[in-house]
């Protein structure tokens, strides 16, 4: 019997890990600043950064493994480009972080509001 | 002659780096969600892991030491709480990629515009 196609689908958490261990890298972070601006070759990508080549290349494929970033080679060029979509994932939990942090703030207002109240 | 006192602040890319390789753990994630709801003490917050102790505290340290936390010790109990300012660091930066990206899209499609135009 034949196996089942098993495609492995990370779970969101294992998503975030990934994300944001790509994001604690200046160098990353500095790729994907470069790359809001439209895509890059490995060469272009290179160029700002006084680092052997092969260490370059190690953090391109951090950012693509993780999915924050895609490439595609024509000839001997590749062009790397933003895959925005797994920094919203980032994102939406950092977002989501602020509005239960923010409820807490308002609960403690109108906490010390009563208080306020009640001193009068 | 005294040596003026240099307090170190770290800038914006090493707080960068701080925050995001705190968040890039599964564990810390979880602690940060869980004092999102109000302090919580040392204990409170091990308790839904199944991990030693000392393992734990380290994970506590890392969010300590990068500002994502602060605790007060009151007898012998250590009290965590969050301190949201430095997740906003990390927000800011990430809104700020995608508001670029937004504008590179806003782009391509005039373009795309532009192209139908022509044809007709």
């Amino acid at each position: 019997m034949a196996h089942p196609i098993v495609r492995f689908v990370p779970n969101q958490s294992t998503q975030l890990n990934s994300v944001f261990h790509a994001l604690a890298d200046p160098t990353r972070r500095a790729v994907l600043e470069r790359l809001s601006g439209g895509p890059a070759s490995t060469s272009e990508l290179a160029q700002p950064f006084k680092m052997a080549l092969p260490s370059f290349l190690q953090h391109l494929d951090v950012l693509e493994n993780c999915g924050l970033v895609r490439s595609r080679k024509t000839g001997r060029v590749r062009t790397y480009q933003l895959a925005p979509k797994k920094l919203e994932v980032a994102e939406h939990w950092m977002a989501r972080q602020r509005k239960m942090w923010e409820r807490r703030l308002d609960q403690l207002d109108s906490y010390l509001e009563e208080l306020k109240e009640q001193k009068r």
